[in-house]
């Protein structure tokens, strides 16, 4: 595509955060170029000089979903993530999503900047969307506020540190204080897996002792509870040191509800949560087929959580006490599952979910009714590009924006399931669910990726994106 | 202005709730045709054709401001307000407010619908600016209900009620039940005035019985706790009916804790403040000048509260359990005050705002940075018209909206003085306040009546707003 | 019996409040004369002396009851309570309650010092324990407050007010502030019913006119949230007056988390639960036999609730949010509750309970592990008798206090059932219910009036008690 | 003193945590034989016999104190605490205790039991009143479980550990949970030092790496915020074990809202308070006499606090959410606290106090108003011996309990000095603190230990107490 491509997406109805209307989108090479009254004079003309036109009558077009939660090529547990950059962005594009931010790590005994010279290096000309990284940040010492700041330079604006895992990522209280001073200077954006790993895995090995080896002791024995205080901590400690926090994943009522009183005592802290925990709950683990071992396919940390706590985060994102929706995307395929047959310690963790969260979210927000339409497009794409320092490149439809565009139709629906998905997993979590609306075409950066149901772009149109600071940062 | 006039805002940076972009803004005739990357050739090409092009360069332009909450030519105390709705919508428009929303009463006696068409007739050929109306509903019987549904078609959408003032306007908590009830089913918003005025009266009484009588005892017999005390008991009332609930005017910590409480359980509440709450304080009233009388300018209902309430507003601006800003505009001249030198309860109530709104919430807001420019959008705009059911008419600029424009130089600072301002009043209550940005232009559905310091529009340029139904119902 | 009479109570355990011993207790005329350790010298050189000696080894002594919450010979309501002050103390001594407290009520017209003359007359003579008033205040104006000053010289110390019957018993929030206001001052306790009857009363006469007339209709036109609705409001006009308030009959566990709110603001709120919220539950007034009528047995307000408060309402008793419980009693036989076959408004509403308070809280408190001795006897007797200014002549067990002693045998259960409790009333809600303990001997003043099974004390017995001001005011 | 010496204090009033009233105490060696009328015949017949009549007339006679938290003979800092056993509890007699529980703690490298065998030949014959021992329970490993249900059967019930001192008594949360479930299975109560000191130690270093080595930094680098959350984890810890738990010397206003939320869950949490923080606050460390390091007097830790948490910890006590005050005795000599004179970390802390637990609660509670006569000896006397399993034998005057009686003076006042107190230490934290009342006389097991401001007892008199479980373990 040249640069200077003309495309027209004409009789839609734009969706963003703040409004649905219907408007034709003039779009020059990679950026939008205008926002025009349909049919309108400044339409009509721009048509007429524009190499591709699309009609998007009946359609939504809406901001190219951004995922800030996956964890491609991941090597971290017994198993390797089977999608690779490549596989998995080419779902994430059929999804919708037309960013994802993936985690960078050091190689072992290795610094950060290595961590984020090797992914740079891994994801060159690898992706089908456009990418940043953050990265893990864990054995904290006396050189990694430096390494932050130089970090920040690349455009790597968030790190993310673990409460959980003693054995592997794990920080101290006092380890992770030391980085939220240095975010407090800095303005970078530390990212919590907020779960006591310490208690956990008490609980966890106390499990094993005693014989209960099947995937349902994983939920039982990291118990909300033990959620819901490491996000306290988390709070407390941001606060201490005077910066802001983000706590990924939070799957259960009792966190949630941390948030809002860390939020009520002033506290600036942010919340994602992911579809599993909104549509998945932990009798998914109980299942007894299979000798008790198929709910195996559901094991991921946190945990799923009883269905009654689903109400509780839907109402935490109609509310705004819960501000971004990613996937925590970490698929293992049913034979790497097995590697925990005797012991649920030794199953990977992580479920599949990157090419469905824009639909099913507006499954469950929208057409069920839980959220508007704004908010389903800004808890997906708007809040999570300002949140990691997109915005306004990404996560809206605006002048000068990257013209990522999703044509959506809510009017044709489908069923879920792992014959048709793209992702690089032999089943489905989310396997016979129908969601009321699908993506139809997508748009990165001005060029057309997704197509009738095939993908047209090529291996590599992903670009590394340098971010900003977090627009939440005070 | 002919219905075809081109008008082109250039080299502005637009700021909407989501947005901060440099963008230009083609209008035709009253509406926004597009939105386009400055300078461009959709740009360019219209600025051939425009009658009027404005160089918006290093300011911002922002959707009109939305003041739902004023009483012009309001009769209804010992005093009638001196801003009917010529003064008062010349004033809003040289604040850069091309909305406000009034409230209509029935004339004693008679019923909600006579409160419409008086208030219609009375408004007709008047506004400068555009207008809707709320409609105070009291005297609750067994018609009202049919009259509310009335009421809608005519794009009446929303009903104020009154938990203070047993003498004129109190509904009980059965009638106050009841209208909610109705509101559950047809998709009105009942707005509150939570205050415990059965409770109050008394307090104020004894403080008159006692000898009490300077205006500080106005602010010491309406306590906040009993401001908090109503919140609580009109969002209990919301649930028990189903229905959604408007706090107008929240004043208080207190107050707000509660609405914060009832969202927590789920209530679907929302909430108003006022400038006057977020910058002025109860230390105004205790001024001891002119034998203790001088704090007389400064009489509201609900008072103004010490000084320590006001970072509590702020955050719940910040963190959304504020949605909106509005004026509670209801100017009484010094003269006018007087009235209650020897009692206060005699003391016309309610503060002078309209004017000032936009510009004093960006210097609380953006200059002194405790919320972005697109929050201080939000809440003077976007979401009280999403709020009201003038969305996407109002509130946002994009295609096909109304091209209610506001030309924003923040570079340009101003000192707020009655002198200057052009309200009906003769003092300010923000008297010598420096604010950091200025309103320089403004638009009504694409014709500048607001021009170098001059109205340039004409009487009557404002129409009535048939409103729909509130964004924020379920 | 003498005034000199000596009675010995040997070989028992002793328990109040604070203290579970071994001990003798020695009593002389009307008072206990000593604690004595079992069988030492002093108990030896007592019992040669003593007329009568009980031998209560294995056995609990406790201080008689105190039910500050009961209803006899009322005629307030559609039928009269057939329990007369005879009839109603007998079958309070004959469980253990050796003190009840009454709300006298001024006749139709009449001011508050008559409602007192007038029961001190109708009790004359006919109670088998001794007794208090409460005075009901309604209709408040400007002599209420004196009256409840002289009141207060007669030992009517507390003054009960209604936020519910707005047609017959209900006072405005500010004849509420008024008599909390005169209590802050003379010391006077006033106690809520704490219902929004305003409200309910809409929702109550809606259900009868959508033809739902049945008693379930009770219940679910008292929704909890109305009941903590007014325990808030009540909350606050205490605090505004800065007088303790003291809740009766709270039932759901909405109210009781506004009882901790207020608590935790500083708030000198008290609360009493009664029997049938911790033990029987709304699905009691569903029963569908006789056409949906059966559960019109169980209706009183605030409404039986669902099961899952009664947890709440046991941590609230267990961690001294919950001060007392008394049991409301106020029975009305089967054939007067027909009066509401067609109407459920017309069934005379209220339970009966004043026989077995003391041993279904040992059942529920002591048997099944909820709460330890010391809180059952405690909640039952010690604080309702500080709470209602008789400590320490009633409520504990120590020299100088009335020799008001019940012999409870941990040993032996018995089953409740209409064919054997002694309350004038042909059914018991708690029929079939067994209770692990039972009173066994129940002495008043000294005198023993149950044993055996039998009441062997004389009508008249009990005597008017005087009372001081509550311990727990400030 | 024979073990058959009689002994009555006559006159005086008896005031226990239920009741306040005139009565006779009869002793018979080291119990209390009865509690009788002033003047009986019961009396009067055993004051012939007696050979010891005390005259209480106008004093208050109460259970002798119980002060739960002292740290004797301690060396675990940089300096040896100097009050002995020997000297602290003569000190203790002085003050109304008449039972102190101090920490037993095992030697570097050595076990629990170890600790325990180790701290009663220490105090074996030393102490002046009757001790038990808890045990610091650190470096916990699989056989700490075997160890605490050993040490349950010699009376040792209670366990403390540590979140904070991360290089010496420190657990993990792993440690903690691990001993809580034990805790859950025998019925020991853990009692926990709830400040985060992973994240202290941080602050406290950086703190002296940039200069700032004063002993105001020991405050300021131990936030209230970092107390709190230990205390929110040490409930949640507790949950998730099942088990109860105490808090020791809870010092501020948000580790209290701690504890009542956790209660609010259902949590079975208690805590504790010392007078430090109840009288003095953090200004006594800014004192800038002899070049800022004056406030090392003061150093304590959890620090004080600034003086508006006072209001809500006494809101504690009176409501029931703080359950016992102890003093956590620690002194340390002027000298002594010059060790840290370049760097603050090197201050011994801990505050003197043992002395005055009762006077001065007796001060602020009674003579102020603030708590009542019985929660006065509630809170110093009854719950801590319920708590730690000494109840009945301790903590109240029954017939059969120790004889630990304080004869309690309140018409005559003292002031608090250095120049006149008993403990080991040269100056005072409450020096010039006028008290209203003075402990004048003490018997400990009906010995008569202190009497017209002498010790009159001897070194050994003190017994180790064979402690049961705590009364509050459901």
């Amino acid at each position: 595509m040249s640069k200077n491509t003309r495309t027209l997406l004409r009789g839609g109805t734009v969706v963003t955060a703040t409004d649905v209307v219907l408007a034709d989108i003039a779009v020059l090479g990679e950026k939008v170029l205008g926002v025009l009254a349909p049919g309108s004079e400044l339409s009509e003309s721009f048509a007429r000089g524009a190499e591709i036109v699309v009609d998007a009558s009946g359609k939504f077009i809406v901001p190219g979903g951004v995922d800030v939660h996956t964890h491609f090529q991941s090597d971290g547990q017994a198993a390797p993530v089977l999608d690779t950059f490549a596989t998995g962005t080419i779902a994430a594009a059929f999804g919708g999503t037309t960013t994802i931010i993936d985690f960078a790590q050091a190689s072992p005994g290795a610094r950060m900047p290595e961590g984020f010279e090797r992914y740079l290096n891994m994801t060159e000309g690898q992706c089908a969307v456009d990418y940043g990284l953050h990265l893990n940040c864990f054995e904290v010492d006396d050189q990694s506020p430096a390494e932050m700041d130089a970090l920040l330079a690349e455009g790597v604006t968030s790190f993310k540190m673990f409460m959980a895992y003693p054995d592997r990522l794990y920080s101290t209280d006092a380890q992770i204080l030391r980085i939220l001073q240095q975010s407090a200077r800095n303005g970078a954006l530390v990212m919590m897996h907020a779960e006591n790993g310490i208690a956990m895995d008490l609980l966890r090995d106390q499990a094993i002792a005693r014989g209960d080896t099947g995937p349902a002791w994983h939920a039982s024995t990291r118990p909300a509870r033990l959620e819901a205080e490491a996000v306290h901590r988390a709070a407390v400690l941001a606060d201490v040191a005077g910066a802001p926090i983000y706590i990924v994943h939070l799957s259960a009522a009792e966190a949630l509800y941390e948030v809002v009183t860390a939020r009520g005592r002033g506290s600036n802290i942010f919340a994602e949560t992911c579809p599993q925990y909104l549509f998945l709950d932990v009798d998914a683990l109980t299942d007894e087929q299979d000798a008790g071992f198929a709910g195996a396919r559901f094991l991921c940390s946190p945990p799923l959580r009883p269905a009654s706590h689903q109400q509780d985060l839907w109402q935490g994102l109609r509310q705004g006490n819960l501000h971004v929706v990613a996937t925590d995307h970490c698929p293992f395929c049913w034979s790497q599952r097995q590697l925990g047959r005797e012991d649920f310690r030794a199953i990977p963790n992580g479920l599949p979910g990157v090419e469905h969260r824009m639909e099913i979210m507006y499954e469950g927000a929208v057409a069920q009714g839980r959220l508007s339409l704004n908010r389903w497009v800004d808890v997906c794409s708007t809040t999570p590009a300002k949140m990691f320092g997109l915005h306004p490149r990404k996560g809206t439809i605006a002048p000068g924006s990257d013209a990522d565009l999703v044509v959506f139709n809510p009017q044709v629906g489908r069923v879920i399931s792992s014959a048709t998905h793209h992702m690089n997993v032999d089943y489905s979590v989310y396997e016979g669910m129908t969601v009321a609306g699908t993506v139809e075409q997508v748009f990165l950066r001005g060029q057309r990726i997704i197509e009738a149901g095939h993908y047209v772009g090529r291996q590599g149109d992903g670009r590394y994106l340098r971010r900003g600071l977090s627009s939440y940062l005070r």
